[in-house]
Parts: C-alpha cells; sequence; structure tokens
C-alpha cells in the first residue's frame, strides 16, 4: 500500500458523524418557542414524532402559533416558563432540544439530559451539544445535509450553492415517483430475497439509468401500469420515455451552463469555422 | 397564509433527522470486524473517538487489519468471538455498531443497548436501529450526506454523481484553509463578540466571496501572513488573488463538461463560421 493511504489513514479526524436519526412516533421535548424553537418543531415534524413544547404562551413566534394549530396531532403544548431544569418531565422522552435565551438554564436542562443518557441539543451551547443540526437541503423524500466542521459559514453557504445547482429541482419528485412504482412492480411480482427480488431490482435500475430525472419525476399511475404491462411483462423490456408518450427533451439549466462553461471552445469553434472556410474558398478560387 | 403553506405543515413527515453527531474522545464499540466493520471503522475515526472493536483475529478484513495496524492510538482489539449478548461490557461506551452475519445476535445486543440507552445501529437490521448511516461524500472537512428515506438505491447513486460533479474537488482544502485563515485573524485581531467580532466575519466573507475556491485551496502561510497584512491591516481591503501572486485561472474539469455539455452549441458555432464566411467570400468574389 503506498504511503499516501497510510498518510490517510493516520490522519482521519476532526469530523463527527452524520447520521440519519430515527424517530418516528418517538417523543421529543422541544423547550422554547421563538424562532429557533419554531426551527426544531419543523424538523422534528419531518420524522413523525410526538413533541412536547414547553414553551410560554406569550413568547411564541407566529410560525410555532401556526404549528401549534395546524399540527394538534402530534404537537402537545405545555403553557409556561420554565424556571429550574429539575421541573423537567423526562419520563418517556427520547430527545430533548433547548431553543432557550438563557444559557445558565439550558446547560443545566444538558446536565439533567446527560444524566438519563437523553440525546440533547441546545441551541446556544455548541460546547454542549450530543449532536448539531447541519445545514439542510430538502426536496420531499431527498434529504441532503452538509457540515464544514464549523470552518466557517461562508464556506458552507458556498457549498450550498454548488449542490443546489447541480440538482434540476425534479429530484425529490422522481425519487417518491420511483418508489412508488416500486411498490407496485412488488405487488404485481410478489417475493423477498432470491431471483425476482434480483430481477424486480436490476429491471428498476435499467429503468432509473436509461430515462431522465425530468421523465421519472411525471411517472404517474397510468404510466407505471404501462411500463410494468409492456416492459416487465414481456420479457422485462425497459421502454422508452417516448415510448410511454413522455416528451425526451432534457431540460437544460442555461443559467447554470453560461455561468460554468468557458465561452472558449464555441468562440474557437467560430473561428476554426471561418479559417477553414477562407482557406478552402482561397483555394478553390485560385485553381478556377 | 396561502393553502399550500397549510398543506405543506400539515403534510410534513416520512423523514428522518439528519444531525452530525460528537463523538470526540466518546468510546463506541464495534462488533464484527469483516467488510462493514471495516467501513465502520473508518467512519468512527473520522470523529476522533475511541474504539473497542469486539471480533475474532481469523475473520478480519484486511481493512480491519490495517486501521489495528496503523491506529492503535484509537483502537484496541478485543480477539475473541461473542457468544451471547450479556457477555458484552458497556461500561463507558456512548454507542455501539454491531457488523454481524448473525441477524439473531444482533437483535440480541440491540435489545442490551435498549435497556441501557446506548444509541445502536445493527448493520443488518434496519428496523431495530436508533440511527442509519446515509450516503455520504467526504472531503476533508466537508462531509456531505443525503438520505432518499429508503426510496432506492439507483436514486441516491444518481443524486450522488449529481453532487460530486458540482464540486471540483478543491472544497475540502479550502475550507481547511479558510479556518485556518479565521484562526490567523482572530490572534491578530482578538476579541470575542461586538465590532472587531463583526468586522473580522465582513472581511473573511467578502475574501470568500471574491477569490475561487481553487485559490483559496492553495491559501499557505506566506500569503495568509500577506494578506492580512497588505488588506486586513490596510483599511480592512481585500486584495485578489492575482495581487498576491496565485494563478487567476479556474480549473476546468473537462470530463464534466464533455458529460454535460450538449455539443449543439459548438457544433453550430462551427457551422455558422463556415456559412456566414462563404456568404461574405461568395458576394466578394462575385463584386470582382
Amino acid at each position: 500500500m503506498p504511503d499516501t493511504e497510510e498518510q490517510r489513514v493516520k490522519s482521519l479526524g476532526g469530523g463527527s458523524l452524520l447520521i440519519a436519526w430515527q424517530l418516528k412516533d418517538k417523543h421529543v421535548l422541544i423547550v422554547g418557542g421563538g424562532e429557533i424553537g419554531s426551527q426544531r418543531i419543523e424538523s422534528i415534524l419531518h420524522t413523525d414524532a410526538n413533541i412536547s413544547l414547553l414553551a410560554p404562551s406569550d413568547g411564541l413566534h407566529a410560525r410555532t402559533k401556526r404549528f401549534l394549530e395546524l399540527r394538534k396531532d402530534r404537537i402537545t403544548h405545555s403553557d409556561r416558563t420554565l424556571k429550574n431544569a429539575d421541573d423537567i418531565e423526562l419520563e418517556g422522552i427520547d430527545m430533548v432540544l433547548t431553543a432557550l435565551d438563557d444559557p445558565a438554564l439550558s446547560a443545566e436542562i444538558v446536565s439533567v439530559c446527560r444524566s438519563h443518557r437523553i440525546p440533547v441539543n441546545a441551541a446556544d451551547i455548541p460546547d454542549l451539544c450530543d449532536f448539531y443540526f447541519g445545514a439542510q437541503i430538502r426536496d420531499g423524500p431527498l434529504q441532503i445535509v452538509f457540515s464544514t466542521n464549523g470552518n466557517g459559514p461562508r464556506m458552507a453557504a458556498l457549498v450550498r450553492n454548488k449542490i443546489q445547482n447541480s440538482l434540476s429541482g425534479y429530484e425529490g419528485e422522481a425519487i417518491k415517483q420511483v418508489g412508488l412504482l416500486r411498490i407496485k412492480l412488488k405487488e404485481k411480482a410478489p417475493g423477498v430475497g432470491g431471483d425476482v427480488s434480483k430481477e424486480r431490482m436490476r429491471w428498476m435500475t435499467k429503468l432509473c439509468d436509461a430515462w431522465e430525472v425530468e421523465n421519472l419525476a411525471t411517472l404517474d399511475e397510468t404510466i407505471m401500469e404501462r411500463l410494468i404491462k409492456e416492459g416487465w411483462e414481456k420479457g422485462r423490456k425497459v421502454p422508452t420515455a417516448e415510448e410511454m408518450g413522455l416528451r425526451p427533451k432534457r431540460r437544460i439549466n442555461w443559467t447554470a451552463l453560461w455561468n460554468e462553461v468557458p465561452p472558449i471552445p464555441t468562440v474557437a469553434a467560430f473561428v476554426f469555422g471561418v479559417v477553414t472556410t477562407t482557406i478552402l474558398l482561397t483555394i478553390k478560387a485560385r485553381r478556377l
């Protein structure tokens, strides 16, 4: 193994563990209902967890109020001001997020949580957090999180722009529809493990490779049925998007192209065209 | 508020919480040293945690052996085969990862961990995991994780390609060097909060916006010193990369261009060159 690989292994470090924490039907306590509190509520609503919000009614952010109004199915509001960390009811709580203006109280809450081994994030005290919320990009089922390990918010914004520009905006919808097609196919050709399962996977892979994301995003009930009937059931064929009546054209992000492509090849091609034609026509003219 | 926003809030769900878990100097137990085990070791080495590896020597993957050899500072190897989940020593352990071929034993380990409230991931049993490892892209301090919420590995690969192609490969190094410059600037112009802190942030932001990532990546000790001396100390100016003696040229990723750019503009430019020259020369020839 080359020295560079040895060097790489020896210098591994300085990061954190980016993970997808599962909270479906778990219980999350959020302390504080201001702006940060409302952001926390939204993050947790995404995970299908139940939320206990501990915050006095008079300090609630407009978005927090909106969430309380629209998501009674998931949020329970305890309308009081916490004075002492020991007053928190932690029975049955799986995660705690503080969003308070009071660092001392936050620190106390963290220490109580730690003694109960409950994962905790304190919005204002990074040093005490079990975990951070990274910068996020979300598009339906597609979630992208990135972290520069505290090496500067400007660089994080720069990376966000690059990632955002690389996506067409159809990825989330495409992922959703492909997921639905997968379920439909499994109903038509059931079986876990073994050959059927492998065949299904192979066919889905071929389809995803052959079709543009923009076309996958437009998959509807009718096209899915036809795909299975005219493709899967006819020798595991993969019809093209055009055969399914979808426009084959690819959306080109001209703004991105303009920013990314140096005009050199285009200008060079033009000049090359002018020069070769001039030479050819001049030669022709001389021969006449 | 429009109905669409109401609809959006009401339909929030179906995701998981992507977070950056902090493991510096914590203790992680990894059970199993095969291929998956070696991947887990690498993930945890990134976080500066201490690792206890519980696995018999004869089943270790080559990469696991390599890690044991090179990272004695972080990994302790317990050379034995686990028979019973109760035999695990969990005192002082902050996280457990199983990478075993034995789902029954894995499930037992998960249940023991759960009773101790220790976060656990079992490589083979997603339903039992407290968290998943998303698909990752790593470049030094830059970490990108994405998840399609189980909606298909193919779509995840597609998203990975798009993101990877959007990055030049210099982002990690740029983030690292900008982080070092920030520390250096803070030494020269100390102070937390208030005006100095804001001024520092503004200057760093201007610099990151004005310079290409490729140039930020080449920031070295000398250039940093000069930047502070000739820029920050002279009225908070931001010198250009050229003024610092760096080449202004931007690295072009030709492979990505080849894949992304339709050849149409280039061909069209060539044809346009040929046609205009032909017309012009023909007109000229007729006039003579």
